[in-house]
């Protein structure tokens, strides 16, 4: 029997008609689709692309526990990993839905470093937040030689401090509880006056707000976009 | 008579079915379509969403002259924005066509910023060629905390060194004829061998290749990948 694919497939953003019409096809189709879970919690990939999946479709799911190790985290890779070759070995194609995009920041990585090789892997590029983010704020990001920074919340201030100052346009990822940080350095760059803040971006729920007038709580999904507005591109 | 909305839609990197579901509805139902050419060639955007405008829609083309200086460019936007205004003044929706994703990179930031506040403008997010060349690579970008830089390949010899000395992931855009450029700043600081060269990805003249052994002669439309590899997620 021949191996299956696994298809590593992003479902972009969150508003299930930013999937990709190949993404849509892969996942209406799919007798296995397989997805992580964070400490037991919904998912979030599958709740973007819950309409499309079969009711009879087999679900692979991985509980990755939330711990500072990362020995736990690696070992439900590991697992799932092998629940997914031994349906693959079965000779099933298994769907992968990942949000946003499977290469960016995409728990996918995991996935494909321990199946890549053994088996065919395939990657659907997705909507990522970024330009979700952007779309919703009505912010353009970059332009022409401008260059763009991708950072994560989590950073070191110091660090996030120095990568900001030689920026041009920045993105600023997984904000969560790194807002009242990423704040205070951006407030002292005298950066804060074109800071947007957006939450759920694409989703019912989306907010969107001078950064200035952020709340005091932000969830994992939420970004800080910096840039150097629209007037340029008169 | 109420104004139409001007949508700026992402069309995605290339392939056809990477256009989103959301995007591609509009696309189907627009009476008006509007894009840029450059220099009198062929509409990249049109070309990836040709299946989907329907035969007796409009066209709005904005042919975009290739100059140094900036006034004849500004001045087809000037043109296309007006037209495009009395469009939307007649009640029409008006689709314009945008490559990859409309802010990022984009020419439809030289429409929002001459049309948006006098019209109703929403911008539809779309795959990125950054994500999509690292899909047709297999090299995921940036996991946890690492950051990402984009790069125009046109920046000055001194800045490229700088920014890809100092940073982690790097993707390079409009590589085009800086590719002899680039590559002696990468294998300078040592990094040729963690260098893929991508081009006109997720097309079937795709062309993946180690840096070391890119053609001489690179399309507009191919870009330059740096990452640590796939290592680091196990």
């Amino acid at each position: 029997m021949s191996k299956g694919t696994l298809y590593g497939v992003g479902v972009g953003p969150g508003a299930p008609d930013l999937i990709t019409l190949r993404a849509a096809r892969l996942i209406e189709n799919a007798t296995v689709v397989a997805y992580p879970t964070l400490a037991g919690g919904d998912s979030f990939a599958r709740a973007i692309a819950a309409d499309l999946i079969r009711p009879d479709a087999r679900e692979i799911v991985m509980d990755v526990p939330m711990t500072v190790e990362r020995a736990p985290a690696q070992a439900a890779y590991d697992t799932g990993a092998d629940t997914i070759a031994a349906a693959l070995l079965n000779g099933d194609d298994v769907v992968c839905l990942c949000e946003g995009d499977p290469f960016f920041y995409g728990s996918f990585m995991y996935l494909f470093a321990r199946l890549n090789g053994d088996f065919n892997v395939e990657v659907v590029p997705g909507v990522t937040s970024i330009t979700a983010c952007a779309a919703t704020a009505g912010m353009p990001l970059v332009a022409r030689n401008e260059r763009l920074t991708v950072l994560p919340g989590p950073l070191p201030e110091a660090e996030l401090r120095a990568r900001i100052e030689g920026a041009e346009s920045v993105a600023i990822m997984k904000v969560g509880r790194h807002l009242p940080k990423l704040r205070a350095v951006i407030e002292d760059l005298g950066l804060l006056e074109q800071a947007v803040y957006v939450e759920r971006a694409t989703l019912a729920a989306e907010v969107v707000l001078p950064l200035a007038q952020a709340p005091e709580k932000a969830p994992y999904f939420s970004m800080i976009l910096l840039t150097k507005g629209a007037d340029p591109w008169l």
